[in-house]
């Protein structure tokens, strides 16, 4: 009862002990006299981030102290204060490297396909054609560049034979290329397949997959993307980027051992890294900014915001030093619409969102479905087939359609753009009256054949890509879905684009068109109709928005369309979550079991710490240390029979109330470390307590382990409610709390208490949540 | 112990008991039965997030219950459901409404000052020349429009009186619209005066500030913004719109119950509020997002983020609908720059944003030192005086320049833009050839005598601007600084772009111009250093990054700028936080001593729990309650005796372990009402204790008070480092914290305390923390 009353009123004497104990746990500079290991996290389990950013802090701080006391270590000091900013900086320049390489690489093996330029075979066939000074090129077809039927001199063959020797290039190159990639990602790096961003959320909000960013699923990633989207598949290579972004920023963490070395820390990183990766995929530095505040991160603070522009626009601005897409515009699809819209239109904008919500919502089920099936059926164990598989009828039900055949983005950019007066495409056949005044040209136009063709070819694409895309995302080759839904949701607007505009053109007095069509100009552009169906489609599939609308703008260049984007994007979130489920990323996260506490749903149960807590009722009590009464003998037995990943410290077993918290692995380490070092018998005293002596009783002289006690657990009271809870979860990063009624020890909530707890609440099995 | 027993196990009856009563304290649809009042704040206080979002839930959660009990009470739901969305519509539409009549109000106010329109005096010059289908009107003079000496017959003077007169009635009708909004905010909405951005950051931080968000605000202070604007003081009209977007935020609220009846709830409307303030500020929708997202709010889930998205969108859409700046843009200052940037000149753009961080720093600095004086001395009482004074200086000094003497918004779009062909300002007074091909036409060239005088006019006008700018902000009229400090920068900028200019226009073949300048083409913008310098100038004075990157290039309408304004927004900040102060509203808001506490600074002291808690040593022991032995005497003696807003409940004196905490208002409600309303004696023993039920002792029967105790208070042990206690008050929204060691109450922690330790280890006055 002294001892106690002393702690009770701590004496500055005592504090300033307990700090210097505080800075041998948290500060990985001092901690010389620790074993090492202790701090530091096992595969598959949470980070605590409180203790994370506290060990940096005291880092930081030692540095500060240190600052005064030589030029080097003045010199060390600034350093680490910039060196947030300077990696950052590298993994900006590293990514857009990697961007660029990607890029130009992609370009070079789809042009593969379709044959080669003898004279200099590392040119694709733009570059192929310009470096030929070649004035006859139409549609990037000129002399110096060879097709395979021209190349095996089968040019006198008549059209047919031609086509034939096509289609079996491009079956045959497509299989080679996705076999190759599967392959490479089997033998070298199995992380490296599907998009990656469902285990960046996870990552980010504090988990730990080891080798998930480490270099060889860069690289293996960085080649297979290349090859797995010059195959021809129904994926993109936009949301891989995120992933490659984040192990660029893995990689570069370790030069700065202040995030190297600090899970907590280096999330900032990821955080700043995922921003570029989306900023390189779309030249779209603030969408992706935005993206990884909306969709990526968990822990984001204005720093990080800082940091993440900033790494955002480096990269961005090296990839446009590369210029792999060759035009002087920064944007990937750059439009120019000569006409505003008017507000009519907006109903169709929203008709778009809806489709693409609903769209979005029967994707993310049957997709979930068929990877659920694979996982649990033998299909699983046979990645390489099923993507030969794939990649064959991908291929084959391709080629015959122009506008499946043809490169998702080239499709996009299509779609998207205007008609102009030169184009000649099935897409722009209108019957334009040539001999009306210059003005005239861009009014609207009764539509020729070749545009009720296109019609109905885009129609059968749209088809073919949706069903194709479901089964090929999560097939075992690194695979976004960024381009295939915007491929959807464009030929979708497109074709209501088109619709549109007839009517407008039949009927253009009917009031709602506002007499903008009356005249016949500023009238209906079927392009941005595209563009807003693309928006609309891959907030359907993603539920993102914000992010989507300014990645969209920066995507097009155009700011005048913010309102029907964003109509059409909110249209989309709101029938997805309506349809009730939730975006393609979380759903799986849920798929996989990662222990991700999603901080935009809302918590809505009326129930109490005490029903999420455990020990259960009819469960065994809670394994407990004692303060100053366990034996060694006592903890090895509770390390053997219990595989609890950490142990609550109370006074005594007569009264209850709690002292601290101990993990077991440092709890283990630490004992094995005494026992190695010190004399240690089976019946040692343990002593954990905090800042008062035990006079050392009749046996050996006790283990003082009192280091590795966490003095300050978060603790909440059994009445506090679970929404309470899953806030402080959420928003100071825990791994556990520790429940107490009037100050004695009742149970214990891990994170994944919590999740199962989440579930069980909403009728899903509890037992699908995996990882601690 | 047995008692306690029984609360160690809860079982589902217990839970089920205690769920009916949490349900009684937080529901306020279901607490008939408690008093009025109890869950209020009172004036000048701290919000309680967890509690307040608490209270929604349970809200949330009985609408739901009943929604299947009739279509009555369906409607009901859906209306709840949809209230969010509906609100942030409503003060979207209002807000863009507002705006608009502000704009042309202002802009009327301003050409009152030179003249009117005789024929339509509710018309400014530009509409009234409009009106007039006038062919002849040049730089907006027309026939129709009449001056001042015009007006009054005095044409047949010469110049130098016509002058005089036009000085004169500058002068008189600055001095009258400034007095004008002296009084009435003096008289009517005290409230009204300033920028209002300080006190939006405190309220949305959690701090209750009555009336300052309330109708009389709104209309006064939308009043006066235009009386201020068009007395030609130094100041803007975009600051205050994100206060009048508040109030008209505030007030919309109070139709959804949901948001109106519960201040955190209300926090969430606000927040979007702020973000559609800038966007009709400034037509930047995304800007204003990023604005309200790094700069105002401070609890800001993706929900908010969504919803002040829309709100933006909304009022930039109604106000655009409204067409105030009657051009085709939507954007305030559209430029057209035909020249890239090249890489040398990121050298004069970051020695901008130098330039920028030391003025702001040097700015923030006078006006802080000036404000304290004014609060410190005989000045702050005669406040209508200081705004008369200040106005004839300021229309004394400006009237002879032509630069000062425009109104500042219109100062920027000159500063801004190129010069044309056809420009004949002289600013524009090149000598150029044009008798060269028209392709050399935007060449650069040789300055003529006009672009020297300018340089000297410009020079005097930012000394001047600068100087009444420490003076103007901060006197008791509506008063922004976006506008002045943009000012500031344009000049600066458009200075340095000019010598830069003539440089490469001297020196063409310098190395590091990289060819760009050799043929006089594609080379030195001086229209985008004024862009530069004004980004930076803000940035230095208000530290803000990302957001003002996006506002900036909303603003101006090019996405092709963003690494310069980047690199010198940067600049501007880093500079800033080196000299070693906080951006303006955050010095305003020590200045006046809110509880605000940061969220961007970090805590990096050693410190403990045990340090920062009260009571300290050398005090009076924490005023506590037992849970069930004190009488109605000893608490009326408690609430007489301490003046804390709660009171922690105990076990015992003798055991001192934690139960609960209650409110110091609640209690005395409580305790108010059951002396009205029931038989309460002094000796009657209160009970505040939870599961289990005391034997009533001899004496009276007991007042049981367990449904005003919250039984789930926050708590942490007194080894608890102080950054993660900091953080746990940022992150979860709290009043105060319990400190407990072993389960026993030491002490306790409120925000005021933590705000109070924070400045004692920064050295500052721990004192200037005013309010709790």
């Amino acid at each position: 009862m002294e001892a106690e009353k002393v702690a009770q009123s701590p004496t500055a004497e005592s504090i300033k002990v307990q700090l210097f104990l505080l800075n041998f746990i948290l500060s990985p500079d001092v901690d010389v006299d620790l074993p090492p290991g202790i701090g530091q996290y096992e595969d598959f389990h949470t980070i605590d981030w409180q203790r994370d950013i506290a060990r940096d802090r005291m880092r930081h701080r030692s540095i500060l102290k240190r600052k005064n006391d030589s030029i080097i270590e003045l010199i060390k000091g600034t350093h680490d204060a910039w060196s947030g900013w300077l990696c950052v900086f590298f993994v900006g320049i590293a990514l857009g490297t990697v961007a660029g390489i990607i890029d130009i690489g992609a370009g070079w093996m789809k042009d593969l396909k379709e044959g080669i330029c003898p004279a200099a075979p590392y040119l694709n066939r733009e570059q192929c054609c310009w470096s030929s000074n070649d004035t006859f090129f139409e549609g990037f077809h000129c002399l110096q560049w060879k097709t395979w039927p021209q190349l095996l001199g089968l040019t006198n063959l008549e059209n047919f034979g031609s086509y034939i020797i096509s289609y079996f290039m491009y079956t045959v190159s497509s299989v080679f290329f996705a076999t190759l990639a599967a392959l490479l990602v089997k033998t070298f790096a199995p992380y490296a397949c599907g998009s990656g961003i469902p285990e960046i959320k996870t990552i980010l909000s504090g988990f730990i997959i080891r080798g998930y960013l480490g270099k060889w699923t860069l690289i293996i990633k960085s080649l297979c993307m290349m090859l797995a989207v010059a195959a021809g598949l129904s994926l993109g290579k936009e949301g891989p980027l995120v992933h490659v972004a984040c192990c660029v920023g893995n990689i570069f963490s370790y030069i700065f051992p202040k995030y190297g070395k600090n899970e907590a820390k280096k999330r900032e990183i990821l955080s700043a890294a995922s921003a570029a990766g989306v900023s390189v995929a779309f030249g779209a530095p603030i969408g992706g900014v935005l993206f990884s505040l909306e969709e990526v991160s968990y822990y984001f603070p204005l720093k990080t915001l800082w940091r993440s522009f900033f790494c955002a626009l480096v990269a961005a601005f090296v990839l446009r030093g590369i210029n792999p897409f060759g035009n002087e515009h920064v944007v990937m699809f750059y439009v120019d619409y000569t006409r505003p819209w008017i507000l009519f239109e907006l109903i169709p904008f929203v008709l778009l969102g809806v489709i693409g919500g609903v769209l979005g919502s029967l994707f993310i089920k049957a997709n979930i479905r068929f990877c659920r099936h694979r996982k649990e059926s033998k299909l699983g164990k046979y990645p390489i087939t099923e993507v030969v598989a794939i990649t064959l009828i991908t291929a084959i039900l391709a080629f015959p359609n122009e506008y499946t055949r043809m490169n998702s983005s080239d499709l996009i950019k299509l779609l998207f753009s205007q008609c102009g007066i030169a184009d000649q495409s099935d897409l722009c056949d209108y019957n334009r009256n040539f001999t009306t005044v210059n003005k005239k040209l861009f009014a609207i136009a009764e539509a020729g054949p070749g545009v009720y063709k296109s019609l109905w070819l885009l129609i059968l694409a749209v088809i073919f890509k949706f069903v194709i895309t479901v089964f090929t995302f999560g097939i075992k080759v690194p695979a976004g879905l960024f381009i295939p839904s915007m491929a959807i949701g464009a030929i979708i607007g497109r074709v209501v684009g088109i619709i549109m505009e007839q009517i407008a053109f039949k009927y253009p007095n009917w009031w709602f068109f506002q007499d903008a069509c009356s005249t016949g100009l500023n009238c209906m552009t079927p392009g941005l109709y595209a563009m807003v169906g693309a928006a609309a489609a891959l907030g359907g599939v993603t539920r993102m928005t914000v992010s989507l609308v300014v990645i969209m703008f920066e995507l097009t260049g155009s700011v005048n369309f913010i309102v029907p984007l964003m109509a059409a994007v909110m249209a989309s979130k709101w029938v997805g979550d309506a349809l009730g489920n939730k975006g393609i990323y979380d759903a799986h996260i849920t798929l996989n079991g990662y222990p991700f506490l999603d901080s935009k749903e809302e918590f809505t149960h009326t129930t109490l710490a005490a029903d999420c807590m455990r020990p259960r009722r009819n469960e065994p009590p809670l394994a407990i240390i004692t303060q100053d009464s366990m034996t060694v003998d006592d903890i090895d037995n509770l390390l053997k029979t219990s595989g609890h990943n950490g142990y609550p410290i109370i006074v005594s077993k007569e009264s209850q109330y709690l002292v601290g918290f101990v993990l077991r692995r440092d709890l283990s380490i630490a004992l094995m470390n005494a026992k190695r070092t010190m004399e240690i018998y089976e019946n040692t005293k343990v002593i954990f307590s905090g800042g008062h002596t035990v006079s050392p009783g009749p046996g050996p002289h006790p283990l003082n382990l009192k280091r590795i006690v966490d003095f300050a657990p978060v603790t909440i009271t059994d009445q506090t409610p679970m929404e309470t809870v899953v806030d402080m979860f959420r928003k100071l990063g825990l791994r556990q709390v520790l429940v107490t009624h009037n100050g004695r020890l009742l149970g214990i909530i891990t994170k994944k208490d919590v999740l199962r707890h989440i579930k069980q609440l909403s009728n899903e099995d509890p037992e699908s949540v995996l990882f601690n």
